[in-house]
């Protein structure tokens, strides 16, 4: 396992790797990994002959008032994780090698992007794709992977591989929970003990919902109008949005007869943390 | 040579292409072909196995009050006028396919493209590298041929492929001009025989500045000031810009003591005409 820093040697190294006629697995994560991205690794080891895994705290798609500076990151700790996995090469370039100071090229996506977090989070997902497609260029993956926490952000980058006619497939697989079932987040070492607690209201939450849908309840309004009830039961959570959408276009919708996916945001204290559900 | 419509279709021959081994040079442009297209096809017959010149009028690069409608087509015209060069495909999809309704991501430059032309037609660089960040995904060139007429759209493509990390090699080639000196351009063919004669202006203001520039007048303010008192000679011209500026990064100069290019835009009639000229 080699760690590559510069983006001319990452790219020679997958110029050979391709002569040889590898197939390429990638996994983008910002670092401080958990179980989620190991599985992520784990299912890239499996399908390809080359695994690269980047870790990049990515300062675009942090908004001026979010949690950049103090984003969780420990390079050597994520090195010692990833070691008995068998990937090829961690690829951590600095912020001055991905954004130089003339760098004025961004990647955009107008629709899917609108909503959600989209609409908390200005820039956040021009960011988030922007990024991604300059890893894409460098590491020119077969199969690159995502995790389903972030819906938003998969459906995005599979649109936009879809409208700029990438040649990876987008394989995103599902969260990966605690034993309490929260779902796993670099964001969550941020948790003080009761906080942590706390954040057990996402799930729930969506648990609920889905039961609701599930057992014959097709009124979203009136399922919503519940589970608000249900969030209220704990003080520390500060709702950001509850919303039940089409899976692929996120539109939102008013009857529960397709599948859906239910997704929620919000506030403990200051950490700001997502989860979602799927629904039939 | 054949002609491909179909951006599947396009992407498998490519990829055929590729496994025997063949380079691949492409040259994008929106047909109605002259002299100045072809030099680029030819060149780009000298450097590749496989040569394809894309055909497509581009609509996200006009604004709402541009000439997009009739701007002028005539694919019977441009094969007949490739046929004798030699080159592999043609490939020129429609605008539903190339953007269908929920065609929803983008690429953008933030710095290069907001002068010049930029200034003016607000949304037109971003149509450019949208429209040729997708084709080079499709058609996958080793080399692109641009023409030196579009001196802003060359610069600004560059940067988007250094920014997003293209692997492809981007070669601008002078101006191809009539007898009479006029760049060629597809839109020449809107002129009058009047206005086609008064369209020698632009490039005779050029010729006086370069002259001025290189017999040691160093005051660009002075350079310019003398160049627009020319331009007044020509009643049926009317001035959108004149500027002499850095060759890369576009920025306007005060003295000429580098290399410089000095970039014309203006109106003949209803007819938008812009060139450029080299200085030292």
């Amino acid at each position: 396992m080699q760690t590559i820093t510069d983006i001319k040697k990452m790219k020679s190294f997958i110029k050979e790797a391709r002569k040889k006629g590898k197939t390429i697995g990638f996994v983008p994560t910002m670092g401080y990994l958990h179980s989620g991205h190991l599985s992520l690794v784990s299912a890239a080891k499996k399908s390809s002959d080359v695994v690269v895994v980047s870790i990049f705290v990515n300062p675009l798609q942090f908004g001026p008032k979010e949690d950049l500076k103090k984003y969780p990151r420990d390079l050597e700790r994520d090195k010692k994780l990833l070691a008995p996995l068998g990937i090829d090469v961690i690829f951590s370039p600095t912020a001055e090698e991905m954004f130089p100071p003339d760098f004025s090229c961004y990647a955009e996506e107008t629709k899917l992007s609108k909503g959600l977090c989209g609409k908390k989070r200005p820039g956040h997902f021009k960011g988030v794709i922007t990024v991604v497609l300059k890893l894409f260029q460098i590491i020119k993956p077969d199969i690159a992977f995502f995790g389903a926490k972030d819906w938003q952000q998969q459906s995005i980058i599979r649109k936009k591989v879809k409208d700029f006619h990438l040649d990876v497939e987008i394989n995103t697989l599902p969260t990966v929970r605690e034993e309490d079932e929260v779902a796993m987040s670099s964001r969550n070492s941020y948790l003080s003990k009761k906080e942590r607690k706390a954040s057990r209201i996402l799930y729930q939450t969506l648990c609920f919902i889905k039961e609701m849908a599930e057992n014959d309840e097709k009124d979203i309004k009136k399922i919503l109008k519940n589970a608000k009830k249900l969030l209220k039961s704990e003080p520390l959570f500060k709702l950001e949005y509850l919303e039940m959408v089409d899976p692929e276009t996120l539109d939102p919708k008013d009857t529960a007869d397709k599948p859906l996916v239910a997704l929620i945001a919000g506030f403990i204290g200051k950490t700001r943390l997502i989860d979602n559900i799927l629904i039939r």
